[in-house]
């Protein structure tokens, strides 16, 4: 057993979502620091590079949130051992990252310079990695018949999307370009572990 | 065995690279497929989402890669079979990403604008992630006391930056603000299968 911290804004969703879930879902204990994004400026100088979320590992704090996914995916039981099958769970996370950091370039800007980022994003890249991603998923989950980290990555940025949270992003974009990850999102929500945390 | 083709520029670096050093390496057979900078335009039409490396693994092409980078080291017995050490190989591999995105941005620049923006990521994030990035190497290895596939992709980073070809970047700043890093360059070069490869 590790001794697990893990720090990320307390919100559910974003970046150190996917983690969290897995810990929970496999009931390994871990420190769920949660900060506000008006703390967020003196925790980055607390972390390696500047970003979160980070995780300690028996007092090491490592970052990047897909090293920590594989990480704690393996520790929960919710990673594959097979090679090809951890691939393509790797390789989905990791696009989704690349998608992410567009959105993320968006933060912060206004007004009409906000709404026409957003609108390029959806038209363009986003649509793209909904369309893409929804291609790779088996009958239920991404990787052979059983949930893994990827899944609840997937269902972290799907829920995003959905939320209404995220000006200018349609809360039907998902449902309308991508159903079956629609249908992915509805099932990782039903699962009994992901609505006990979120009804908690 | 897979039947495995990689698919890159037709260079000695970029992110294509490690997989390939990684296979060459192990004695692993593969079709080394490589095409001009000018041929891209055309040849990214036929990637998942418009991005090099991918990889063909028994037909299904992959792409994103640090994922093939993970299963390319595991076919070459190069990533680490204990859960923390291969967290800390990811962690490395994923901020390389970060800061080769911050790199890519700067391509198709040119004159002073290229300047200005090659000048501030050597200032800032390039001399910020080699000063991370050397805090985390051992006493020749990355992790553990052999060769794995995060000392490959560091060691293609580290040769990119020292090799003149980039404009605005020192070809002294990796020994300059990282000398171990410049030491472990010069060990991982010297290792017989990388020296053979690029004698070759």
């Amino acid at each position: 057993m590790h001794e697990l911290k893990l720090t990320y804004f307390d919100v559910h969703g974003g970046r150190g979502e996917a983690a969290r879930l897995a810990m929970r879902i496999a009931d390994i204990p871990f420190e769920d620091v949660r900060f506000t994004f008006a703390e967020f400026g003196e925790v980055r100088k607390t972390t390696p590079l500047g970003q979160v979320p980070t995780l300690f590992v028996d007092g090491r704090q490592v970052t990047q949130c897909n090293a920590i996914n594989r990480f704690v995916g393996k520790l929960a039981g919710l990673y594959p051992q097979d090679p090809v099958q951890a691939l393509l769970c790797d390789e989905v996370m990791d696009a989704l990252e690349d998608v992410g950091n567009k959105f993320v370039a968006t933060f912060g800007m206004q007004g009409e310079a906000l709404k026409a980022a957003r609108e390029a994003l959806v038209a363009g890249p986003i649509t793209q990695y909904l369309k893409w991603t929804e291609a790779l998923i088996g009958d239920r989950y991404f990787v052979g018949d059983s949930l893994t980290i990827v899944d609840l990555k997937v269902f972290v940025w799907t829920n995003g999307l959905n939320s209404g949270f995220f000006d200018h992003i349609p809360t039907s974009l998902v449902e309308d370009v991508a159903p079956k990850l629609a249908a992915h999102n509805r099932l990782i929500a039903s699962l009994p572990a992901i609505s006990a945390y979120y009804a908690g």
